[in-house]
C-alpha cells in the first residue's frame, strides 16, 4: 500500500503510515487502553474495532499491549494492515476521525506488563571499552565474549515508562583500600546506557529452545531503552554474581512499541563474527538493524551510537536466552546492552564518553533523552519511541 | 489459642493448627483457588468465607495467593485467627467439614504469581566452600562478601511448582583450553541448591527503601526452594555479568507458603557478623530462622543443612534489595542462596557434597526432595512445604 494518509500533518513525518507504533494512553478520568500513533495523533483503536466487529477488538480495551501481543504474528500483521487501511482510505475518515486524538491531550503509560527482563552485552565496542577502562593491563574481552551473547536478568518491576523521574540511588561503594570499610551514600557515578529493547509477544514451552529463525514469530516489536547504571555501586557489588543494585533502581523504556514489520527495511548484515558461533546461534544468518541512536543530555547531542555496529544479532540473543530450555512469556523484554560504535562520539554510556572522568556522570536535575530512527519501508525514515528521564536527588 | 483441632489426624502432626500454610489447589474440572493445609486435608476457604460474609472472601477464589498477600499484614493475621478458630472450635465443624478436602484428591499448583525473583548467597559456609573449590589458591570470600548480602536477579518465568519435572538443560561449556572452542550439549554437572524463599505480600514505592524492621509488614511467608544449577554452563558464562542460563531453566518452590506468624517460635540469633555491617543492614538486630533442611536424593538423605547457620538474615536481604530505591511488588520472591552448615554432611549442593567429584552430579531419572521443619509456637515442630523434582533427559 503506497497511498498517502489523510491524517493531517502525518504524511512525510517520522510517524507516517509506514511506522504505526503501539502504545497505551489515557484521557482524564478514563482507563488506559491501546492506541496506535500516526503523526501527532493517537488512534483510539477500541471503539473502531468494536464498531467494525473485529474479533480481537477486546485486546485494544486493555491497559497493556500484552493481550494484543499474545494474539500472535498473524493477528499483529492483519491488525497492521487494517489500521493502515483506516488511515489511507479517505472513505474511512468519518469512522476514524472521532477516535483520532491529539497526542498532546493524552497521558502515555508503560506499554507492556513486563514479565522477565534480560539485558545483554552485545556491542563489541562497548564491551572492549569497558574492559579497557576497568582492566587496562588485561585482554579487554573475556574468553566467553565472542562465543555467546553474555547476558543477565534485570529487575522487571522497576522498568518504567519514558518520562518517569529517576531518583539517584543510594548504596555501598568500595572503600579507599581493599580492606577498608565501604562508604555509603548517594551514587556519585550515575550513568546511562543507550540500548534497544525487544518485546516478546508469543511465549514458548518450558524445556523447548526457540530457534534463531523464529524471531518474528515470538518478538512483537522494539522499544528504546535506557538502562540507568550506578557505576560505583555496581563496581563494588558485581563479583561474583553480576550487577544487582547498580542497575535495579530503574530501567526506562519508550512509550511506543514499534512492531517488527515497521523495521522490514532496516535489516542489514552485521559486521561479522569470528570465530564462527555454534550452530544454535545461526552463524552466517546474522542480521542486525540499521537504527541510529541519539543521546541527548540537557538538550545537547553527546553521542550518536549506530545499532548496525553490534556484534550479536537480536535473533542470536533470543536463541541463546532459550537454548537451555527456559520458556518465554508474553511481555518478556530483552535488551541489547549499551550500543557503542567504533568512534569516540558513538559511545552509548557516559563511562565511555568520559573515559573514567568523574565529572562525566549525571548531576541532579540532568535531563537525558534517547532518540532512535530507522529506514522505513517507503524509503524515508521512521522514529522509534524516545526515552526521556530526569535525575532527581536521593530522598530522605 | 491452645485448644486442639477437631480435624481427624491433624493434632500433633507436622501440619497442626500452629502451621496452617496456604496453597492453591484444584479438583478435576474446577478452577484453582486458595486453600489452607491442616493435617492431610485442605480447607477450601472460598465457600466458608463467602458463607461467613468475610469482606476479603474474594481473595480465596483466585488462582494465586497474590490478592490475599496484597491485602497486608493485618488481613494475614486476622485470616489466620479466623481459620484457627474454624479448626479448633467443634461448633464450626458442620460449617467446615463439607469444605475439608483430602489432600490426596487434589491437584496442587504454583502458589504465587512470581513478580521478580532474586537469589542471594547468604551462607558463609556455602560461599567459602565454593570459593575453595573454584579458587583453591585465593581468599575463599571476595572482598564485598562480609559487607553486603551478594545477590542477583533470576528468571521469574521459570519458577515452577514442586513436582514439575526438570529437563536437563543444554548449553555451552568451556573447551579444553582457554582458547579452545566451547563444547555444546546437555549439562554434565546438573546440581541442586537447597534454599529458603521469602514471598513478598505488600509492595513498596519506587525510590523509597524498605527498612530491615519492616520485614513482617512486607513479607507474607516462606517457601522451600530448589535453585537447580548447571555448573558447567554457569562456569563458562558467568563472567562478568553473573549466572544466567546455568540457572534460568528451572527453580522449584514448594506448594505451600508458610505465613511468617507460623514461624514466631523459630527466630534465633545468627552466628554473628564481623565487621559490623552498615546501619541500613541493622547490625546487632540480626535474627535468623531455626529451620532444619533435609536433602533427599532417590529416597536417601544426603545432607541436613541448618538454616540457623546463615550469615545474612532475611531482614537484611530485604533491606539490601531495596536500599537503592528499587520497589517491591506483590509476588516478589527472594531466596537465601544455598544453605550449607559448617559440617560436611550439612552442605546444600552436590558441588560441595562431592567437592568437585564429577560423579556427584545428577543423572537422568534422579529424584530430589527437599524437606524443611521448624519449631512451632506450641512447642512441637511444623513442616514447611517440601520441594520435589525429577530430572528428565534433554529433549530432541
Amino acid at each position: 500500500m503506497s497511498a498517502s494518509t489523510w491524517v493531517p500533518g502525518a504524511a512525510g513525518s517520522l510517524f507516517d503510515v509506514d511506522n504505526l507504533p503501539y502504545g497505551v494512553f489515557s484521557r482524564p478520568g478514563e482507563e488506559p487502553r491501546v492506541g496506535v500513533r500516526i503523526g501527532d495523533h493517537v488512534v483510539d483503536l477500541a471503539p473502531i474495532a468494536a464498531a467494525e466487529m473485529l474479533d480481537v477488538h477486546h485486546v485494544f480495551e486493555e491497559p497493556s499491549l500484552n493481550p494484543l501481543m499474545a494474539a500472535g504474528r498473524q493477528v499483529r500483521e492483519s491488525v497492521r494492515t487494517w489500521v493502515t487501511g483506516l488511515l489511507v482510505d479517505e472513505t474511512e475518515r468519518d469512522l476514524v476521525e472521532p477516535s483520532l486524538l491529539p497526542l498532546a491531550e493524552l497521558t502515555l503509560h508503560l506499554p507492556v506488563d513486563v514479565a522477565d527482563y534480560v539485558d545483554f552485552y552485545a556491542s563489541e565496542h562497548h564491551a572492549t571499552n569497558v574492559g579497557r577502562i576497568f582492566r587496562p593491563d588485561g585482554e579487554p574481552l573475556l574468553p566467553n565474549w565472542r562465543h555467546l551473547p553474555v547476558g543477565y536478568h534485570g529487575r522487571a518491576g522497576t522498568v518504567v515508562a519514558s518520562g518517569t523521574p529517576v531518583v539517584r540511588p543510594t548504596g555501598q561503594r568500595r572503600g579507599g583500600s581493599p580492606t577498608a570499610t565501604p562508604t555509603f551514600g548517594p551514587s556519585a557515578r550515575l550513568d546511562i546506557e543507550a540500548e534497544l529493547g525487544f518485546v516478546v509477544g508469543v511465549g514458548s514451552e518450558l524445556g523447548s529452545p526457540v530457534s534463531y529463525d523464529a524471531f518474528a514469530d515470538h518478538v512483537f516489536g522494539v522499544v528504546g531503552l535506557n538502562d540507568w547504571s550506578a557505576r560505583d555501586i555496581q563496581a563494588w557489588e558485581y563479583v561474583p554474581l553480576g550487577p544487582f543494585l547498580g542497575k535495579s533502581f530503574a530501567t526506562s523504556v519508550s512509550h511506543w512499541v514499534t512492531p517488527v514489520e515497521a523495521l522490514d527495511a532496516a535489516w542489514v548484515d552485521l559486521p561479522g563474527q569470528l570465530p564462527e558461533p555454534l550452530p544454535y546461534l545461526g552463524p552466517g544468518a546474522t542480521r542486525g538493524l540499521d537504527i541510529d541512536v541519539e543521546v541527548m543530555v540537557n538538550g545537547e547531542v553527546v553521542s550518536r551510537p549506530p545499532y548496525r555496529t553490534m556484534y550479536w544479532s537480536p535473533a542470536q540473543m533470543l536463541a541463546h536466552l532459550t537454548v537451555n530450555g527456559a520458556s518465554l512469556r508474553t511481555g518478556d523484554l530483552f535488551a541489547s546492552g549499551t550500543i557503542s560504535g567504533p568512534e569516540p562520539d558513538q559511545r552509548g554510556s557516559l563511562l565511555e564518553l568520559g573515559w573514567g572522568d568523574e565529572s562525566a556522570f549525571l548531576a541532579d536535575g540532568d535531563d537525558v533523552v534517547l532518540r532512535y530512527t530507522a529506514p522505513g519501508v517507503r524509503g524515508g525514515r521512521i522514529a522509534l519511541g524516545e526515552v526521556a528521564g530526569r535525575v532527581e536527588p536521593t530522598r530522605g
